[in-house]
């Protein structure tokens, strides 16, 4: 319950920070900072901050510390969230249990505000009053793990391998980059704000490569399973495009198995003395979204 | 003719530096790549880079603590060209005298590819070795000129502004976001690298957004009056859809004329004793593509 409690707070925060550092709607050009806004402050748990922040305590940082770069990391999710759900992408209506931004906004604006969030995510980053060492490695962070090699370059791999038989390998590929890397990079970002060294920089990375993998399996099974209240769109649009999952390719039972597994194998991966039962239990909730 | 020659050599180097840092296409997804190399390697004059380049030089550094930055400048101009190109923006066909990014790959990779190519500029940055703060100050340069308030936000104003009566203030927001800020920061950019103090990096900014305005308006009369083999795309494409352009508002020698006095002040704003020459030239390049 505390630890409910503790993510809202977090989310509240970084919601607020968000509406600050996002363009104010009244200035030119209107339009495309109103559907930033839209999409950016939609309703969201906001997980990925919280990974950003939760490391950064866990590295020995102050939430202050890691703040802004929480933002950077959700604005770059929203960046994509927006693209993907494009006609020529997922051609998506709904999102967040809203219309999606090129449905509110139509499609230029939509890819346009895109772009404009993604721009917005590294000029935040390249603002935070940090040793400037540290603000460019977490900028190579975050490209890193949203280009081609990354967030990007999986959402690619997933709509080519639409419609085609789907091995193992090439799922997992998917999931690692589309999710896994923002995920991983959020928490990697958190690690260098909150001053950690070497070691643990890389131990947090892992730690959110499994939490990543674990957290895309359980989006996949409740796209499956879910209701579309809680999912906040369309039930069962992966199945009808034939997208590929972890259900379609082990079934529900053993997907959910899969998710626990790398979930225990992530706080292995960490050796934390500072941080730790919040870190678990938002571990444990992105798993739980599975039943 | 010695100016002419410098040029193509900054720009074969650009190309071969480019070439090195997109990632290869045998690479997967591979057919991401292959629309990023595609259009980032077509032909082109790499007048951005040269900015870059030449403002390194006149800021009193070498060609090489620009070059990677040069790189970068060159993949956000293409990032943007290629969602500008798509059908839901400016849906245009040719560019550069190639099918554009859309028409080779489909628009589902161009979307992608441009948003990669966007990633790998500020990984590219993030990643040249100089100075961190000298980094973090040329990425903060290059966000605000790509985002809502520079290149992505011009785009915004113009495509709105499509078939509705413009103002000569409209226009001359659209042309400096939209062209003006990019050249602005390819040579703020080249200053940073090249170790110019504030005032010279100042000085360089103000004539890179004079020039980009004179540019942007050579742009514009050679969308009237040239030939679609010198355009690389189709010629009167702007009236047909109505644009905002210079030579609408105030006519072609009036444009011609707006132009040179851009070109003088821009020059005016340096105060060089290096590099002083190819800068000369290169911005009366860009207005000898009015003629």
């Amino acid at each position: 319950m505390e630890f409910e409690i503790q993510l809202k707070a977090y989310a509240a925060q970084v919601d607020s920070r968000l509406a600050e550092l996002l363009p104010d709607s009244s200035l030119p050009p209107a339009e495309l900072h109103e559907a930033m806004r839209y999409s950016c402050l939609a309703p969201g748990k906001r997980l990925r901050p919280a990974f950003c922040l939760a490391c950064c305590i866990a590295a020995g940082g102050a939430i202050e510390d890691a703040f802004d770069a929480a933002c950077a990391v959700e604005m770059v999710h929203c960046f994509s969230l927006i693209h993907d759900d494009l006609p020529a992408i997922d051609n998506d209506d709904l999102r967040r249990g809203m219309p999606t931004c090129h449905i509110k906004f139509g499609e230029a604006v939509a890819i346009l505000a895109g772009d404009a969030l993604f721009a917005l995510a590294f000029d935040t980053l390249s603002r935070v009053k940090a040793d400037p060492a540290r603000v460019v490695a977490a900028i190579g962070v975050l490209t890193a793990a949203s280009g081609s090699s990354g967030l990007v370059g999986g959402e690619t791999i997933d709509i080519l391998a639409e419609g085609k038989p789907i091995t193992a390998d090439l799922l997992e590929a998917i999931h690692a980059k589309k999710t896994g890397a923002l995920i991983a990079a959020s928490c990697e970002i958190g690690a260098i704000f909150g001053g950690g060294d070497q070691k643990a920089i890389a131990a947090m990375r892992e730690f959110g490569q499994r939490i990543g993998l674990a957290f895309q399996i359980a989006d996949d099974v409740l796209n499956e399973v879910g209701s579309a209240h809680l999912l906040g769109k369309a039930v069962g649009s992966d199945r009808e495009r034939q997208k590929a999952t972890f259900p379609a390719l082990y079934g529900i039972e053993a997907s959910r198995e899969r998710a626990r597994r790398e979930t225990e194998l992530a706080l292995g991966a960490l050796n934390l003395t500072r941080g730790s039962g919040f870190l678990a239990d938002l571990s444990s909730f992105s798993v739980d979204r599975l039943s």
